[in-house]
């Protein structure tokens, strides 16, 4: 559906995530790297709680960050980078189980926007439980040679 | 401005931090708390940055989530709590201050909903810099005895 | 896929639609109702327009509402109705069709909140073009007897 | 607090106000420009209302929308105009007055994108009734000659 400006992709994302602190301190992999749409994965280990035991929002709204900014970021031509413009996330289930998904992917890219949307959930006795979905625009940068 | 529906709001909420493990793990401080307002500070460590170095536009999201949920959870009776139902956060400038500062504050409050606001900004050289603006629903909900 | 509470919700929303004065003024027809879904559509005539020509920005925005409140609302008891809490839209690409369309469902629906998207298109030589994404909460509400 | 690159910013828009066929139609009146912000006022008609008799939500968005638009507007250079890449509105309280107020603001303004606020209220008993808030992102986009 969508094609990369970099042949490359893969190999550059997996290279921006090596300076990725915040992602690998909670843990989150990536598991799933197309064009224009990114998947991963991470345990609810206790740190990533709220009070009720449940998945933080502000955890889950990276989660969200994370996969929508790659995704946009699969497209973008060698030397760029985006940033997140803004994100809006709404919280659809409390996330509860051990594992959490979050997907990415990118609804229009243009020249320097990319508009693209994220879904977290997790899998329950073979159900699809939907935690939080979100929207959000990113913004290509040109990194400074 | 706002009347709590809790005496004990100030009481309460300390209470509650304690369960709050994402927030403490992150070392998010509360420094203030009014019957509408909360304000609090992090300290920008290593594992709070993004690649380029700048507060992860999740950690961002988080402040915001926190002080806007606490802005919500001051006005309301014992026994009840708060919960996210959605966030939205512009990013205005990157977080790159040793340390970050996060206020939220109710713009209405109703039976159920609760609309907040919240801002994230650094100092610098006496001046302030914005660095996110988010705008959130909370929603009321009664902790079963 | 959803269930509505309501087994009149067809004829419930005809009626509902005749006190619609915006919606009715703007020219907006419904065409299609299901339980959490609504789809209709519009002439692109010229007061709709912005200064460019195109479908302007609050009248997609207005779509959005309409088709997201009704696909809501379809789920609702009779005697309850639904208002919209907030709504998020993401401008993709200029509606410049003469013909706009626009289509609203049901993410989730909880006792009192409704998490609802709605899209906005044209169709142009056979390929759907994309005009407009929006993320909406609504809120039932029991309407005084 | 704003620096506008087109010293003629006002006559700008009162120029760009000609063609814009649905704020003309729906009655907007701006009634104040400024260097990043913007306001204006409309009698609620009964056109305007949904099937309550309240100010219709899309024609809220609709009002937030111009006047954040042209908030962002006064501050681009003369050539150059301003697209909304996004807009997020909360709906405060009923609109029921029978004159409506918008107001619009920039937050922040860069080389291409502006990060504005908006509200709209109406005024009761010299009180002022909050009914949106709105955050919004724009673009600016170079006019071809």
């Amino acid at each position: 559906m969508f094609i990369s400006k970099n042949p490359d992709f893969v190999a550059t994302i997996h290279e921006k995530l090596k300076g990725q602190h915040f992602m690998n301190h909670i843990g989150f992999r990536i598991t799933r790297i197309e064009a224009g749409e990114v998947e991963g994965e991470i345990e609810l280990t206790n740190f990533l709680k709220q009070q009720n035991g449940f998945l933080h929002g502000g955890a889950t709204a990276t989660l969200c960050d994370l996969v929508a900014g790659f995704a946009a970021f699969t497209l973008v031509e060698k030397g760029s980078t985006v940033v997140t413009v803004e994100l809006k996330i709404s919280y659809l289930n409390p996330g509860t189980a051990s594992k959490i998904y979050a997907r990415g992917w990118v609804l229009k890219t243009g020249n320097t926007l990319s508009f693209c949307e994220a879904e977290v959930w997790s899998e329950e006795n073979g159900n699809k439980i939907d935690i939080a979905k979100a929207s959000t625009t990113m913004a290509k940068v040109i990194i400074p040679a």
